[in-house]
C-alpha cells in the first residue's frame, strides 16, 4: 500500500459529496475531487475504482454485517425479528453523519445511474438477509419473503431517519414503521 | 405505420425469446431475430428500440394498469387490499403463457444488464402502486410503505405462478402469499 495520509479515504468522500451536491454528479471529474482535497488523482484512484465507487464503496461491507448480524441473532427470534435485530444493531449514525447521508440520498435519486447503482445495492442486500436467514435455518420460501419485507423495514425506517429534524433513536423509528407494516398487512 | 403483417410483434417476441435461451441475449443479434421471423431488421425496429426492448416492451402498460386498477378499486379496501385486488385482476396467462414467462424470467436472471433492468421496472412499479393509492385519498408514508408491500405479494405470488406444476390459480396463490406475510409480520 502507499504512502497517503491516514483519513485521505475519508476527506475524498467528504469532497466528493461536496462537489457532486454543488454540481452535480455527471459534471464532477476525479481530478477535482482530488484537487479539493490536495492529493493526486493515483491516490484517489488507490481508494476507488471510480467516482461512482465513492458512494457505494461501504455498502458490501454493510451487507456482509448484517447477513451476518441476522445468521447470529438470538436462536429464538422469528425470521423477520432477526433482521430487525441486525437493522437495528447497525451504528447508523457512525457509518457517516445523518447530514452527510441526507446529501448523499439528494445525489442519489438527482441521478439515474446512480439509481440504477441503489437499486442493484438494494437488491443484494435483500440477497444477504436471506441468506443470514438461511443460515440460520429458515426455508427458502420464508426467507425470502420475509428478506423483501426486511427490506422494506430498512428502506423506511432509513428514509424516515434520514429525514428526521430531532434525534429520534432509531430503534423508536423502527418500531413505529413495524407498526405501520402491522397495520397494513392486517387491515 | 409501416406494411408489416398482423402479428408481426408477437411473433419477433417469440423468436427472440427463443433465440436468447437458445444461446444467450448477450450472443443473439437482431438481425437473427428477424431473420427467424422472416421479416427485415426494420420491421424489426417498428415494433422495438433495441432487443432489450423485446423483453420489456410491455411493462409500461401493465404498469399503468396496475396503477389505475389501484386507484379505481372499491373506496372501502384498505390499501394493501386495493393493491391485491389491482394484482389479482390481471389476467396473467393472457400477457404471455406461463411457459413463455417462465423462459423469460430465466433468461432475464442470466444477465446481469437484463436484471438491472427488471430492477428499474420492479421500482417504476412500486412507485405506480403508490401513484394509484395516492389518488385514491391515501397519505404519502401509508402509500410508499403500503405499495413495497404489495410489491413484495406481486414478486412473491408471480414467481410462485411461474413455478407451479399445475393450473393453480392466481388468487389462490395470492392469498397463500399473504397469509404467509401475515405470519411473518405477525410472528
Amino acid at each position: 500500500m502507499g504512502r497517503w495520509q491516514p483519513g485521505s479515504r475519508e476527506r475524498l468522500q467528504g469532497a466528493a459529496l461536496e462537489l457532486f451536491s454543488e454540481q452535480g454528479f455527471e459534471r464532477t471529474t476525479v481530478a477535482e475531487i482530488a484537487n479539493r482535497v490536495g492529493v493526486t488523482t493515483r491516490t484517489f484512484f488507490r481508494h476507488f475504482v471510480d467516482k461512482r465507487d465513492v458512494l457505494f464503496a461501504d455498502t458490501e461491507q454493510h451487507e456482509r454485517q448484517l447477513a451476518d448480524a441476522t445468521a447470529g441473532a438470538p436462536a429464538e427470534l422469528a425470521p423477520l425479528d432477526a433482521i430487525i435485530a441486525a437493522i437495528a444493531g447497525l451504528d447508523w449514525q457512525e457509518i457517516a453523519p445523518r447530514a452527510a447521508q441526507r446529501q448523499r440520498q439528494m445525489v442519489i435519486a438527482a441521478s439515474p445511474e446512480l439509481t440504477e447503482r441503489e437499486l442493484i445495492k438494494l437488491n443484494a442486500l435483500t440477497a444477504a438477509f436471506a441468506n443470514g436467514l438461511q443460515r440460520r435455518g429458515t426455508e427458502e420460501a420464508t426467507a425470502l419473503l420475509a428478506a423483501q419485507t426486511g427490506l422494506t423495514v430498512y428502506r423506511t425506517a432509513y428514509r424516515r431517519w434520514i429525514d428526521a429534524d430531532t434525534e429520534t433513536e432509531i430503534a423508536h423509528i423502527i418500531d413505529a414503521v413495524l407498526a405501520d407494516l402491522r397495520a397494513i398487512v392486517t387491515a
